[in-house]
């Protein structure tokens, strides 16, 4: 065994004391903890002190390169052109990436999308496009390159070497209910990110119910400390703070999301996923060197679902083979007149979960069919009788459970009301920080 | 397994958002700790905002009334005497137990003093007995009930059966920076003392450098905590706070410990042992319903050195056999003229436990004859070359260390000055909470 230069205990009484922790600390803590010479019930606790006590900006960007330092970092320098990367803190419906990664690289830019599966009630991107026959989500590290160079956009599991540290971190905060914590978040996310060697990033930073962040004032923090650690690591960094109050477009669900995607891809689709489509598209391009571009061109003249089939048929995916659908499907019918005045997006997010779209475990499987549609929006006029969602699973026992979460999750309100108009008001992009 | 009626990161998140805890929650999370259920990773992040956030009294009388439900309980009244129970803090020259649990005995008070070994720089009471040739600190049940009705005095280990999740918990809190913190010492001294079924209890509260609590404050504090919890058992408990910013007599170690407290037994002894014996014996009298009782005179008749002599024997050890003694001494010397104004306990403690006379870890021998002894105490005048203190080691090279641990906590400073005047008026017992 090394001889530790320091005492886990000293370095947890420091920041439980509410100490700065000094970067000989904070690298040796982390290199400790990945190496296990550091227990989880001590960085546990540690975790805990952060949570209450915080951490300075520059004790944030020691943690977070120590964190890169725990693992590889990937190298797209040899590429013939500029990468750019998209980053969401999670939400529901929040099928952005699968027509996003497309549509900027018919413009000549390099997407990277190393992705996750979903755990709780957020959906994982890989557990979507798995909904499409034949497609995979594992390439070696030349295929990847190769995909690049060729036809720009790549979605992909990450590799187990980036940022390792915060592998094991992220799975212990899971348990001991340090989750929602601005520091850890923000290095969780912006190791990967930088370990992953992309030359800018676009964060999309979710506000809401649906959301870690869930008003809007903690959400400026995280995209502000998330943004400087991105510039400190040479990654032109920005971000925009989007609603999750409500899900995003009308589909919840790993096969339900793809076809709206592709919706999207051919020039329709819901008004909220286009928009901030278009937004992250026009912020990835101006970051690549192009602030000239025009995203939508792209979408109307079929350019983008060129590079979307191409996408997925380099990952052996079949473009045109139907998807998935679910056995069963369940409605759910407005209860009185007026505006649909909240749709929450825990409630819709927890139902589709509950349904078999996504996971409580690690290892279990997903349903591909699974998933709600949505037939209104907030803001909508709607009909006592009319249908507000269609429910889709498998199995028809999922329904009651998922109806339960539904719960408190569904107002109507006269059309006149406050909660009306407030609801027609909403919009989804609700600031930008750079 | 069972099916868990809370899931930990929920009572855990309530506690970081500064929320009660219910009794419900509190009874689950400690016996699904005791059983595993609950992961030492868990309750490190649950101690860790125990210790920052606090809990109110009512939580800490659930936490340790659910500590005590993890094991047995000792039932004593079966004797034809009153039982009387006390328990120190922990400092550095703490023999107190050796002289004072025969004393009390003497009045036909069964005293019951079930005690642990020492770790990091406090001794312990057992390891200072086992300095005495022969005795032995571990009896049945059934020898622990015969010497308390035959002698009265029994100082023996506790049982593994009493609060084993306090066992687990208090394990824990050493490695994840969560000892400090006064409902989690509050509660882990009285779930054992309660558990132990004693009718009365004295605490022995410390405070100054060489104690848990620094501040007289936060003494009082855990002083008036742990009586109340005392007091809802149905133990007659009261505390004296006392001065631990320097050692506890003339010495510190295992058996110059045993030494000095059979001095005080023979009628001598340093006055501060003296002094904070007979305030405990008075205490645990007048608990014992013996207000009137007369402890000086059983010192001043032999009766106390009796049954001192009576319950070493009991054990097995040889009251006459002569104490060991370590290989080696170093002296060391007063560098000036003037009066002590400070011998600081932690530095005196850590040195004397660098000796040999302490353990590292819990599997560690310590060495019968190391240790310190004071040839002077704050308050007295020393002239420069005199001997200051004598250090004993069975290993001359740990010497060094020992005096690199007491630079900085010895201050000989000018007869006239504030410092000098001040150590003058130092006295061992501070308050008194009841």
């Amino acid at each position: 065994m090394p001889i530790e230069p320091f005492d886990a205990v000293d370095v947890i009484a420091a920041k439980r004391e509410r100490r700065r922790l000094s970067d000989e600390q904070i690298a040796w803590v982390i290199d400790a903890y990945t190496r296990g010479a550091v227990g989880d019930e001590q960085m546990a606790a540690l975790a805990m002190a952060i949570f209450l006590n915080g951490m300075e900006d520059a004790e944030i960007a020691r943690w977070t390169r120590a964190m890169i330092d725990s693992g590889e970092r990937m190298d797209f320098s040899g590429l013939s052109k500029p990468t750019a990367d998209k980053h969401s803190t999670g939400g529901v419906g929040d099928k952005i990436t699968l027509p996003l990664a497309p549509l900027v690289a018919v413009f000549g830019v390099a997407v990277p999308q190393l992705s996750g599966r979903g755990l709780g009630h957020t959906g994982g991107t890989l557990d979507k496009l798995e909904a499409i026959p034949g497609w995979r989500a594992d390439l070696t590290n030349a295929q990847l390159m190769a995909q690049l160079e060729e036809i720009g956009a790549v979605i992909c599991a990450a590799g187990s070497g980036l940022a390792p540290a915060d592998k094991k971190l992220y799975a212990l905060r899971d348990t001991t209910g340090t989750v929602e914590c601005i520091p850890l978040i923000a290095s969780s996310i912006m190791s990967k990110k930088i370990a992953e060697g992309t030359n800018s990033l676009v964060l999309d930073v979710k506000v809401g119910s649906g959301a870690f962040m869930k008003d809007r004032e903690a959400a400026h923090r995280l995209a502000r400390t998330m943004v400087a650690l991105g510039r400190e690591a040479g990654v032109d960094t920005s971000a925009l703070l989007t609603d999750m109050s409500t899900p995003l477009g009308l589909t919840v669900g790993n096969a339900l999301e793809v076809r709206e995607s592709v919706e999207v891809l051919a020039g329709g689709g819901p008004a909220d996923v286009v928009e901030l489509t278009m937004a992250l598209a026009r912020e990835m391009l101006a970051q690549a060197g192009l602030p000239d571009a025009d995203p939508a061109a792209a979408l109307a003249d079929g350019r983008a679902m060129d590079a979307w089939r191409a996408m997925i048929a380099a990952q052996g995916g079949d473009p045109d083979a139907p998807l998935p659908a679910a056995a069963h499907t369940d409605t759910v019918l407005a209860e009185s007149d007026g505006v649909l005045a909240e749709l929450d997006a825990l409630a819709v997010g927890v139902a589709s979960w509950r349904l078999g779209a996504g996971r409580a475990r690690k290892e279990d499987p997903v349903q591909a069919g699974a998933g709600i549609e949505l037939h209104a929006k907030p803001g909508d006029e709607v009909r006592a009788g009319q249908p507000l969602l269609t429910l889709h699973s498998d199995d028809e026992e999922r329904f009651a459970r998922a109806r339960e979460a539904l719960a408190g999750g569904v107002e109507i309100a006269p059309a006149t009301s406050a909660a009306a108009t407030a609801a027609r008001r909403a919009t989804v992009i609700l600031d930008r920080v750079s």
